[in-house]
């Protein structure tokens, strides 16, 4: 069986060394101190390692089951629920006058970084409640946060999101489910949703669906479209359940991965509902969940392939396989370990030089949303804005690529379902899709994220990396490996913003044959930059002598690897950027 | 259900447009004109997508089952076989003396493609016995030749190749499977082989196992190993089949994918066996095996993404989502075809402009192995051997990226199993893995095939690039477009050669840690070779006015796409290697 060994230092260096946490001044912060937060990390740890992931492979096997319109979860998945829920964990960031904890934002990706490398499949369930609790928080009335979110936010309800429909998925502006509007101020949807994650399983009391649908009089398009919760069961004005809604299960999809969690056809035959926000203003509702659900997504996307990284580590220390070129290592035994060669060192190295950028990216975009909640940040709010389909899209993008090179490692037992290492790969590959496929994150980063409130938000992104190349330009140690790539792959990118200004205008087609590499590019110089920052704060321990030296020492290592090996993409990437739509848009339909 | 279309007019330029194959000169050549492929391609393309197709997703369903020790293969596999069989293609290739029809090998791998396409784990069991084929006929005494042959080209009887143990893959000298001689000059072999591709099934009378292990007197590793035939049915005298061999099938793998093909343990009990070619001298006459077998799984590579592309283009035109950009498309439904977002197009653009690159390098290839055989041609053979790890590791690479794009064409859709998108992508996967997973393949290539014959192969290879550019630097229609970036890129690649010559002397980590991008190099420099070659066809036959001139245009344009967004590749492949062994090398085995 796979192992996993939650990464607590790595999480700490990141919280402490760099985001320096305790020191941010934001309200609630200063307790946040190093023994604080390795309390909070070793039990989620635990937690992940020693219930959540022995579960994961079952998970797979076993599937969910619809049984008499029942959607049974794997074996364990009930009472590790009921373990999470009463660990608190489900609680950790939400708001205390709903039962919430009332933790930071980063401290929940944290701790979810481990529950999802740990087991994606069974975290989605708590992952897509926590969405729902955000819409609901935002957009809610008093009652109905009353109603609904103390029982979300312990879990003993969980929530869904219900966008898709049969023939329409990124263009939600041709949904059909109706709502129609009934004398108590409830309406009756009707209409059939799919791909519903977690849409029904036997491990809550009630599921809160958030469902769009068109109520009448909104007019054509997405700005016809509300948001309303439909709960599983009514609820009466006591908070106890009433009567079953009519919402039902109509099928549980075969997929290629995830198969612990409950992906669902949801049919709302006349279910009563009730409007969540404004009328037809549901499209800006769901995208507070949206957002949210992006930045976890690309969480999910490095997370999942953190568990495949460490046991392809593990398999090149112990499989005996050829001698090192360079001579014997292990002359007592008949070969040396997979570990001594050069192309496995190349593979465990590009993926442990992602995954500790890709995981410092995701907490310091968290630690930037806690800024714009906490602290009213606009700026922190306008750069999170834009890099959320950079998170998205190039943590999930490598993510799966890192899981591909993990099963690598194992030759053909990483092909053989026991070995486990499939599904790490099956489980990845869905990030690169759900919550807006990934080229939709490219066309919502180039086609709208770049030029919002005049493109003020790039140019501070610009300006960043500027300011921080500047102050650290003349460190002797740190210039020449990780501040001057920086600054080139940055003038990429620019170059490549340029190029989308100057051509883009005139037609539109130039920039968008491009969006898939601009955000590419734009995630090596966000990962370039999330390396320059981790190389200072380890040069700066180890100048001052705190810490493990050893693992400082191997925190430059690996993001010189970064900044050597996976920075000189950007060329490329510009490359492709500036050939334009040329070929791209040049055949007709009929001649591909 | 997935679509899958014979790619008969490609296929019909690739052997005519450029590679002139009836003009060659080679013995049995001149028959091979337009019409006569033509007709084999079209009978080939009828198998394939009339029988074989609908069978595969029936075959990933049900798989293969190990009952009473006897494999059962999928429903209908069986019927399909004695199809294979009785159009003769199992034959196409072989030697007439044997039954076989004496078609060059390039015909084996244009009707191969369609053939893997439609169905890669039913082929495999064709594709085996023809590397069993090979072995025999290269290293078999007459009598060998005379018991086995005929019945393997007719494919009533099937091989299979033993090599991999459990604690053994690559590094075979460590192999225990014994052979001990008898005095009637068999050998009894015993012990355990994992992998076995087509190790049992139900559609042939008899299986012959091509068996690695170690006979008495050979010394340590791989100079040790002899190889041996081991029939599941010992043959009697004249030529019937007589009692079972003590040769047993253990258990059948759960495999990510190709579930149609039995992956078997074999266990070898004393079974009889026969030596097959020089005692001690196995490994050279696996090797003939071996090498056919990475062009196959390199023809595999991009053969499974064929239907994968074909499906997405065919979902992109028909899926209604959104509007394109620049105006609406498609006024009278509801949204526009996909197929008008520029970056859907740039992913179908991407996979159509490989595949075709890597259909025109795989017949290339074939092409010089004809040319080697027939005509004693050692440059071509030479070449050959060279290209072979390029071959398999590039195309198997790109391969799985292409089918991992096709399936992302398809949003939450191409997750569901249902739709066949997640079996090519999982089919495709094992085509990095086995036959030498591609990391082995790019040590062959920098370790052993880069310096082989004092570098004279790779040198011809340049000398070939630089010769092409030469004679079609000055065409107005292909300068800037192709001969300008084949020129840069074959420099990119000639500038990382230089840099393993220089440090690789000193420390062979060096050039080892650059092994798997110099592989990738290679790989876009010869595809960009391919389409330069084309590009020269398609040009010529434009100027002539021969042929459709709207596939002709849509070739070269399909060529600039490649030339102008994959081979800037190149130069990020350069930059990684020339970063050297550094980073890759630094740590510890405990630090990773």
């Amino acid at each position: 069986m796979p192992i996993y060994t939650p990464p607590i230092r790595d999480l700490q260096f990141a919280l402490h060394d760099v985001l320096g946490l305790s020191q941010t001044g934001l309200p609630g912060h200063d307790e946040l101190d190093r023994d604080f937060t390795g309390a909070v990390l070793d039990a989620a740890g635990k937690l992940a390692s020693e219930v959540l992931a022995p579960l994961n492979a079952i998970g797979d096997q076993q599937g969910c089951k619809l049984e008499n319109g029942v959607v049974r979860t794997p074996e364990g998945f009930g009472k590790a629920f009921e373990a999470m829920k009463e660990g608190g964990w489900t609680a950790l960031d939400c708001d205390p006058e709903y039962g919430g904890q009332g933790m930071p934002y980063v401290l929940g990706v944290a701790t979810g970084e481990m529950f999802v490398s740990a087991n994606m499949a069974f975290n989605m369930y708590q992952g897509l409640t926590h969405g729902a609790y955000s819409a609901i928080h935002a957009h809610g009335t008093d009652a109905q946060k009353q109603t609904y979110l103390p029982k979300m936010v312990s879990c003993d309800w969980t929530g869904t999101m219900n966008l898709t429909e049969p023939h329409c998925g990124t263009d939600l502006g041709m949904l059909r489910t109706k709502a129609e509007p009934q004398d108590d101020g409830s309406y009756l949807i009707t209409g059939q949703k799919i791909f519903i994650s977690a849409g029904d399983h036997d491990m809550a009391e009630n599921v809160i669906h958030l469902v769009l649908a068109k109520a009448p009089g909104g007019g054509e398009g997405t700005k016809g479209i509300s948001l309303f919760i439909v709960p599983k069961f009514l609820v009466n004005e006591d908070g106890s359940l009433g009567e079953r809604n009519g919402v039902t299960v109509g099928n549980l999809e075969e997929k290629m991965g995830i198969h612990g969690n409950s992906t669902c056809v949801m049919n709302y035959d006349g279910a009563k509902g009730w409007l969540l926000g404004d009328l037809h203003k549901g499209m800006r509702a769901m995208f507070t969940m949206m957002n949210e659900a992006r930045v976890g997504v690309g969480l999910q996307g490095y997370a999942v392939a953190v568990p495949a990284y460490q046991n392809a580590v593990e398999y090149a220390r112990e499989r005996l396989q050829g001698r090192a070129v360079t001579g014997v290592q292990n002359p007592d035994g008949p070969a040396d370990p997979l570990i001594v060669h050069p192309d496995i060192r190349r593979s465990l190295m590009d993926q442990k030089s992602f995954l500790e950028g890709a995981r410092m990216l995701a907490l310091w975009g968290a630690h930037l949303i806690d800024r714009s909640h906490l602290d009213d940040d606009a700026a922190a709010e306008g750069l999170v804005s834009l890099l959320t389909p950079v998170i998205k899209g190039f943590l999930t993008d490598k993510g799966f690529e890192t899981a591909v090179l993990a099963q690598q490692v194992y030759g053909g037992h990483g092909y053989i379902e026991e070995q486990g290492m499939s599904q790490f790969v099956r489980d990845a590959r869905i990030t690169m899709i759900y919550e807006g496929a990934n080229g939709v994150q490219a066309l919502d980063l180039v086609g709208r994220k770049l030029a919002q409130d005049g493109g003020k938000h790039v140019m501070a992104f610009f300006e960043m990396v500027k300011s921080f190349c500047k102050e650290h330009g003349e460190s002797e140690a740190l210039a020449a490996d990780f501040i001057i790539p920086l600054k080139a792959a940055s003038k990429d990118l620019q170059a490549a913003g340029m190029f989308f200004m100057e051509k883009g205008m005139k037609n539109p087609n130039d920039a968008l044959s491009g969006s898939y590499d601009f955000m590419h590019l734009f995630g090596h110089v966000t990962l370039g930059l999330m390396w320059a920052k981790m190389a200072v704060a380890a040069q700066a321990a180890l100048d001052a002598g705190d810490g493990n030296a050893e693992y400082l020492k191997t925190k430059l290592t690996t993001g010189r690897h970064y900044m050597k090996r996976q920075l000189p993409m950007t060329a490329t990437h510009l490359a492709r950027i500036q050939s334009g739509a040329d070929t791209v848009m040049a055949l007709d339909a009929e001649s591909f």
